[in-house]
């Protein structure tokens, strides 16, 4: 790589360790890592989403014991405060990763688009 | 998004356009694309990739033909030497970007490595 790419990619992540929507993000995940009970509840959640879309992904049957198990899930990810607004915070970030990777991606798009 | 972060985001999109890789694959691709035989070929590569990958994803059935049909498409890219080059030129920008994306995504691996 060279250094003129390497730097822009290291500029790139130093704007976004600082970006607010970062700040807020690491803000929200430690508040869910220091409380016990919503660090276990979004651990479990997480597992479980893994679990179903490995098995999606690979078409393994997935049992009525994981459905009714992963809906008890999601319901004590809503009743959670902290969860919530943790996933919330981590889909700005995922709409604001896709609109960074969208304007670096622009030239390959631009490549590929004009033979279509 | 904040204008630093847009800023470095752009910075890095002219680091890439202008990087010797792209610059290169964007040659390699212009190459194929003028040359009536080559583009068709690549043409078919690509179309016969896209519809087997739809196929795995959605679980369905893949035919005899359709297996033959590849195999015939990838001999023909392999003895065509533009597209060889385009298809190396293509994999060291893959490898650019993988590199590009762990840089930038280096604070948001961090937060969620501390929890494991
Ligand atoms: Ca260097
Ligand atoms: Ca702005």
């Amino acid at each position: 790589m060279s250094n003129i790419l390497y730097n822009s990619a290291y500029d790139l992540k130093k704007a976004l360790e600082q970006s607010k929507e970062y700040i807020q993000l690491k803000k929200l995940y430690d508040d869910v890592q220091h409380d016990e009970s919503a660090k276990n509840i979004f651990r479990n959640f997480r597992s479980t989403q893994l679990n179903l879309h490995e098995k999606q992904v690979t078409g393994k049957e997935i049992t009525e014991e994981e459905i009714i198990h992963a809906e008890k899930c999601v319901q004590l990810v809503q009743q959670n405060g902290k969860i919530a607004a943790l996933l919330k915070a981590e889909e700005s970030m995922n709409m604001l990763l896709q609109r960074i990777t969208s304007i670096i991606l622009e030239p390959l798009d631009e490549l590929y688009k004009k033979s279509e």
